[in-house]
């Protein structure tokens, strides 16, 4: 399993109209697959502020009580990515042997409708082979019937609607793969985190894991990533529990510009540490 | 062309707890692809009543307005087709050669939200051959992916919702064919009456119907009937424009019996004929 | 009741990308309440077109294809109106006493789910003293509880989910007023046309209307004209019937400026009169 | 702080067509405001099964593998409830004042859609005092509005569907005023447990909580129970988490028939154990 390193480098900006409370989750994942190596934080105005790990999931809310007024946040981060290979071999696990703490990803969420898709699922993906093959059959059904379309889709769009309308953009391909995966009895959520396009701007990224063979695998249904290069930020149910931002306050936002990239070898070696003393 | 002559025979019964305003389209259409030989309508208690019949479409609205307590409905009649067989061959007819009086079959309504569907049609469908063929495949399409179930749906639920759900009767079906066709800008409508089903119980029946080749075409998504024996009651925009019963005031409904039966070539000859003088 | 005289200029842009197909319903309705004085229509480039009236309710359908490039349409109208005041003392019709061509007004379409708002509206309403009264007050709830906000629906957004949202823009408010009115068993359509705004910039103008007292009556549940002085182009059973351009291909809008004024008294009398005479 | 003590006896009866794998919640929640004495648990016929307690909120999930045939369970428990009065002038927490872990009860889910219906809530509770109040305002308002009839809805009900058609059983009144409270940024969940209707028969009933003075209050929008007497099975974000029965399989049920009753004081005193000795 090779070891990367990625820097993160993400500033986000607004101008708030009146108090606001922000929950950002914007700190790389300290946990699971990868390890934060370095990273720091700066809010502008200082303000107070908390950030909660979650026990279960390790990712780290940050929550600021914000005044009127410009408000930049900007975090940096070195983070070394651990991930083995997807095994594209792996088979699906039997709900009775499926992990108590993995049941909850069976259930539909606000935005997966696991419930009212069952029988389009079944017709569509009922014959292909169980297992990571099936979680790659409903990845790439979703890239190609789906178009990218930015403007598309808004915060309240769901799964079913995209199945409808077969348009949105990355959060909403994400949706559909969970929701589908779910119809389907495999456990499913959704992952957020830093990820490089090939065409910018940068932004935040989301793509769906899939439980099979006792782990989870990352796809990507947009195809515009290889998921194996994301920096998680966090995973959840779906967009509601992984919303980079989420705030209690009339807002303007200004910039949004979380960039990250792999550290090539040699300066990897620098930035992972002790390493540079050779 | 071949003639041939259905014999129909509706009883509709029902309990009313309070004064009641019905609208009923039980009549056959005494026109288009078929004629109304002989015909006889008895309402039971005896009640005023009022036939209109529309001027574009042929069909016969019932009104009548009857007091709490039973009411019975029996229609009889002996209906002649003239329908020539389906134009397997039919072209698609160009947007600008469509007729006028045919462009509102285009738009979308209460339980045909093709502007929903136009993406998953155009990938489902925008391979097929335009014309006959192309409506063919969406009728396929429904029968292969949707569930025929009854009790799996009622009176809100709309082509998207079976779309979605893939399940339904008839009505869905012809619903989902209505939407899809008209997704493809192929304009399309529901075709209601008398059909036999292989198995019991009688009941009305919905198909849908779209314009190719400069005519109608017949499709039973369902696969329950062949279309070409259906006996017309009427054609609409949607269920909304064709329901056999609309009633405002609270009712019991007892037994709805809507019997066809296609007559046999000795019989129909002297039941089409100047019945006796022989 | 006073006759007034107004002046219409409409301008319509667009670039095709591609030959397109289209329907524009931009004529000031000569009929009902109205009367064309005069009018004239400019189509740039010059095309072939057609012009269909519509046999019950008089509005006029203008079918143009159109080349790749630019297309700009001028349509100029002098229009007199012969409006009744309201009759605010107006009954509400029964069933069985509606006309036979009112009963359609009382059925959902596909922006008025009047079916699925039935309970509410009759918690809403339900007290009210039925006519014009009702009617009324199904406006004033409207303009009251719903949000005139540029951009907060799109041409798929229905009457439910405007009652959700409780935000959209003229022609959502009178979608809510029509499957209001029709859940109350009330029938009612919507009428468009060119209105006068307050605050620019001119654009076409959606209300209602119901059947009450044996009469079509305008209202303006967004408050910003007065419903009386809409210069009508069409009224059909939901926007899919009456949108003022439906175009088949690649469109991109460049203009927009339906503009009216009324015509003050003495120009209105040369205008109205043989001009020029006196 | 009254303790009183509740016995409950809950039958389940299933017939199932093939493997089938369960997850129940049916155990009294054993911790917050209520205490399990003493329980018994009989599954027919004789099966391995887990139990899981869930670390945060206590509810205990029982899993069971069963084979196709007949499956029964059995689950009887004395309840201790020492859950002090509601605190009808409890204060609205400020989102920034909210503890981390309640957070997440702000968050829209598949049933209690409360982005969609922000504005409708803000419009109808907007002017009510802030508190428990104002959480009282909108479970008289559904009792109000809501008509609880049997069969309105199905497992795919959402809370927006139950505001448009005003009608639902007891997880749809519940659903409701979930959402709306997290419309008004009021964390809020439901709540399923024994209770006792006035009427029969005997099922699991669905309440919500809402947080106000830094601690969950009970409300019954049905109005069928006092809260109060509530014996918690689980509580969670709607019902996707707190289903009784969770099954994977083709099954069908029997028997549904959860029982329970306060114990009064002599009897209470004895089913409490070593204290009678005295």
């Amino acid at each position: 399993m090779a070891e990367r390193i990625f820097n993160v480098d993400c500033k986000l900006s607004y101008t708030l109209l009146d108090d606001t409370h922000f929950l950002f989750l914007v700190h790389a994942l300290d946990g699971m697959d990868q390890e934060v190596i370095d990273e720091s934080l700066r809010i502008t105005p200082s303000l107070k502020h908390e950030v909660h790990t979650d026990a279960a999931l390790c990712h780290r809310t940050l929550r600021v009580k914000a005044p009127a007024g410009p408000l930049t946040l900007r975090y940096r981060a070195s983070v070394r990515l651990r991930r083995p290979p997807p095994d594209t071999q792996a088979f699906e696990v039997a709900i009775e042997a499926l992990p108590h703490d993995v049941l909850s990803y069976l259930m539909p969420t606000r935005y997966c409708e696991s419930d009212r898709l069952a029988s389009a699922a079944g017709k569509l993906f009922g014959d292909v082979p169980a297992g990571y093959a099936r979680v790659q059959a409903v990845s790439d059904w979703i890239r190609e019937q789906v178009e990218y379309r930015t403007g598309s889709t808004n915060t309240t769009t769901t799964a079913c609607d995209v199945f409808l309308q077969r348009a949105g953009v990355c959060r909403d391909f994400a949706h559909l793969g969970v929701a589908l995966c779910r119809s389907l009895n495999i456990p499913a959520r959704m992952a957020v985190g830093y990820a490089r396009f090939d065409s910018p701007p940068p932004d935040f990224h989301a793509v769906f894991e899939a439980f099979v063979g006792r782990r989870w695998e990352l796809f990507d249904p947009t195809g515009m990533t290889d998921p194996q290069d994301l920096v998680r930020i966090a995973v959840g149910r779906d967009a509601g529990d992984v919303a980079f931002a989420t705030l209690f306050g009339p807002v303007r936002t200004r910039l949004i510009r979380p960039e990250v990239e792999q550290v090539r070898a040699r300066r990897a070696r620098r930035a992972a540490g002790p390493a540079g003393h050779s």
